[in-house]
């Protein structure tokens, strides 16, 4: 159980869900690239968005990309440097980019980028305006191939002599979110909206 | 100051430096990889280590890689959705991947992936076994090109009427450790050692 691959789709869909940012990767140049991204999905569908014309929606646009995404659990101290490992949760998805032409299929991705982030969010502002949306390129990913990866649980030491006097065991990580903070000219008596409230606990 | 690249060495160095997993892309078979690895740093020079004979250590020998690091801040909740973003720091570095073949360096080289991870814990316990050592890839990446991006604050609002009854503001994100978890079979009196205490403030 401590290392395996994991390929079924709540488990994947369970890390990405999880994740904050997505590392893009794409070829420009016949170089790699690897860019940190927000992200939304929407069952196997996946989606970026960029300035129009930005570099990775310009390259990516019809290309193959891959979308990592990682969520540290713990460092994994062992009784030596060769079983000293990480626990963490991940997601590698290969896929083709393509842009999206529709603008209700682009505001259906937008949506569900925003919803990913901070879900609730998109009904308490005022909508995309106009210039905003031709501003905005949007891609959508489909999985070609996907897997996880999970390891967990503490070190996988090949016992030495000696090695029993050696402390091992598990640093746990967590990604925390702190009470949210108003920009100086909101009005005080503005309570924190309802999104903010269920993502964070905080009122 | 919201929205920025910045260039010089101090800020990558200390973005890289408090990052614990890197976001690895290569090349393989004419489609981008994006995997998340632990990584070390002297200077300029970056570490990455793998199994002998596996996947990327493999196909990134000799091969221009991207390494890209991301430190989440916080979410940016703005009054409109396209005002919204992230509060993170990244370096995006590109450079060529080489084997390291001499033992010493393969050494050094492992020490300072060791190092980045949980400073002090290479000499907390036993040297690496020759067999050990044989049957891991060390890759040494120059640094061909490197860029840092931050983004700290506020949202930066196109305010539009009706905008000052929307609360915008910031939701702090952080990483932290909880206290160090102890394998099971540890014996109860083996304290915490120094490098846990120093990096995580746990006895």
């Amino acid at each position: 159980m401590r290392d395996r691959g994991h390929y079924d789709a709540a488990t994947i869909h369970a890390i990405l869900d999880e994740a904050i940012v997505a590392h893009v990767g794409f070829i420009d140049a016949d170089r790699p690239v690897v860019i940190p991204m927000l992200f939304g999905r929407d069952g196997d569908r996946l989606f970026l968005h960029g300035a129009r014309k930005g570099r990775i929606t310009s390259t990516a646009d019809g290309a193959a990309v891959c979308i990592t995404v990682t969520l540290v659990d713990g460092i994994v101290v062992a009784r030596s440097m060769f079983d000293a490992s990480m626990n963490y949760r991940s997601v590698v998805i290969h896929g083709i980019a393509r842009e999206i032409e529709v603008d209700a299929d682009r505001l259906h991705a937008l949506r569900c980028i925003s919803d990913h982030v901070l879900p609730g969010r998109w009904d308490e502002v005022r909508a995309p305006l106009d210039k905003e949306l031709k501003g905005t390129s949007v891609l959508e990913v489909t999985i070609d191939a996907a897997s996880a990866k999970v390891r967990q649980g503490p070190s996988n030491d090949d016992r030495m002599p000696g090695d029993d006097d050696v402390w091992a065991g598990v640093v746990p990580i967590r990604t925390i979110m702190d009470a949210p903070i108003p920009d100086p000219d909101v009005p005080a008596d503005l309570p924190v909206p309802r999104s903010l409230r269920r993502l964070t606990g905080f009122e």
